[in-house]
C-alpha cells in the first residue's frame, strides 16, 4: 500500500537522489512544493531545464556557463596573466567566496587517480598547457586539493609547464584559521613547520 | 562580479527557496545536477512539471493526489467507516508511515487560528461534516496536532459533529516512547497523568 499517491512519489524519489538529502528531506521538501506547485514546483523546473540545454564547459577554462567563453573568462577587469588551476567548479567557487582572487581560472574536471582509472588525458591539462603556451600567462596557481590525487595532479601539471618558464605556485600550506593545534592532524603540523616564516619585527 | 553565470546561479538560487536548504547546500546541489544534467536535472524538472499539472487535492479527502478520489480513499482494503482527521497531507504521512492504521483520512488543510485569521472556514470541516452526515462513518479520529491551534481545532469539530451520533476519538497523549521523565515538559506529565491507565495484572 502506497503511502504516496505516484506522482508525489516520483517527485520524492528524486528528491531523495540529491546529495545530503535522505528520505525524510525528499519527503518535506515535496510536500513544501505541493502545497503551491504553480509559485514553487515550475520555477524550479524551469531552472534545471535551463541548465541542462543552456549550461556548458567554457571552452577557455571548463567552468561551467551558458556563455562561451564564460563570464569570468570574458571580463575584461579581471587578471589575464593569472590563472588559478582547480579540480572542480565547486572549487572555483570557493576561491571566488574569499574575494582575493582576480585573475582567471583553469577547471581540471578532475584529478589524476590511476586506482580509479583516472589517467592525465581525462582531465583539461592539454588545454592548459596550450593556453600557457600562447604567452600571455605569467603565473599559474595550483590549487588542487592538498591531499594525495590533488598533490599528484599538481605535480603532473609541473612537469608538463616546466618547460615553458611560467613562474609556478602552489596554495600556502598550514594550520587552517580558527583551527586548535591541539586538534589538528600530523599532515598539517608538518605542513606548517615546512612552511614556517620568519617574523620580522 | 558574480560568481555563477546567470542560468547558473538561478538554480542556485531556486533551490535555496527549499526549507531547509542553505545557500552553501542550494551551491551543492546545484554543481551536483550540473555535473550530469541529462541525467540528474531532467527527471527532476520532469517530476516537478507532473506535480504542477496532476497533482490536485482529493476531492473526498483533500490529500494532494493525481487521482481523484485519491488512491486511499479508492482502496476498497481499507476500513472507509473509520476516518482519521489531519491538519496536513504531511501529518497523513506520519500516520501512515506508523503501518497502525487501516482507515481514511480527512485533511483539514490547516488549523484554526483566529490570530492568523485563519477561520474554520478556510478549512475543509464542511466537507468532513458532509462525509459523516453521508452516515457511513463510525468513528472518527481526531488526529490534529497536540498544541493550541490543534486543540482548538478538535473542540470546533467535535461541537459540529456532536448532532451526528458518531463515535469521536483523538490520539492519547502522554510519553513519547524513548523520551525520559527527566528532560520532558511540564504539559506532557500533566497529559501522561490524566490519562494514566490501571495496570491489570
Amino acid at each position: 500500500m502506497a503511502k504516496y499517491s505516484e506522482a508525489v512519489g516520483k517527485l520524492v524519489e528524486e528528491f531523495a537522489k540529491l546529495p545530503g538529502i535522505g528520505a525524510r528531506s525528499a519527503e518535506r521538501l515535496a510536500y513544501y512544493v505541493l502545497e503551491n506547485p504553480g509559485k514553487r514546483a515550475l520555477p524550479l523546473a524551469r531552472a534545471l531545464e535551463t541548465v541542462k540545454e543552456e549550461v556548458k564547459h567554457c571552452s577557455v577554462c571548463a567552468n561551467f556557463s551558458e556563455l562561451d567563453p564564460c563570464h569570468i573568462c570574458r571580463d575584461p577587469r579581471r587578471d589575464h596573466s593569472v590563472i588559478c588551476v582547480v579540480e572542480q567548479p565547486k572549487d572555483l567557487l570557493a576561491i571566488e567566496d574569499s574575494g582575493d582572487y582576480r585573475g582567471v581560472y583553469h577547471v581540471l574536471r578532475g584529478h589524476i587517480a590511476p586506482l580509479e582509472n583516472k589517467g592525465p588525458e581525462t582531465l583539461t591539462i592539454a588545454k592548459l598547457v596550450e593556453r600557457v603556451r600562447q604567452g600571455e600567462v605569467r603565473e599559474v596557481i595550483l590549487a588542487t586539493n592538498p591531499n594525495l590525487e590533488g598533490d599528484g595532479t599538481a605535480l603532473y601539471i609541473t612537469q608538463k609547464l616546466a618547460p615553458l618558464s611560467v613562474k609556478l605556485t602552489r596554495l600556502a600550506r598550514g594550520l587552517a584559521a580558527g583551527s586548535s593545534l591541539e586538534y589538528v592532524s600530523k599532515d598539517i603540523i608538518s605542513d606548517a613547520l615546512e612552511g614556517r616564516r620568519e617574523i620580522r619585527s
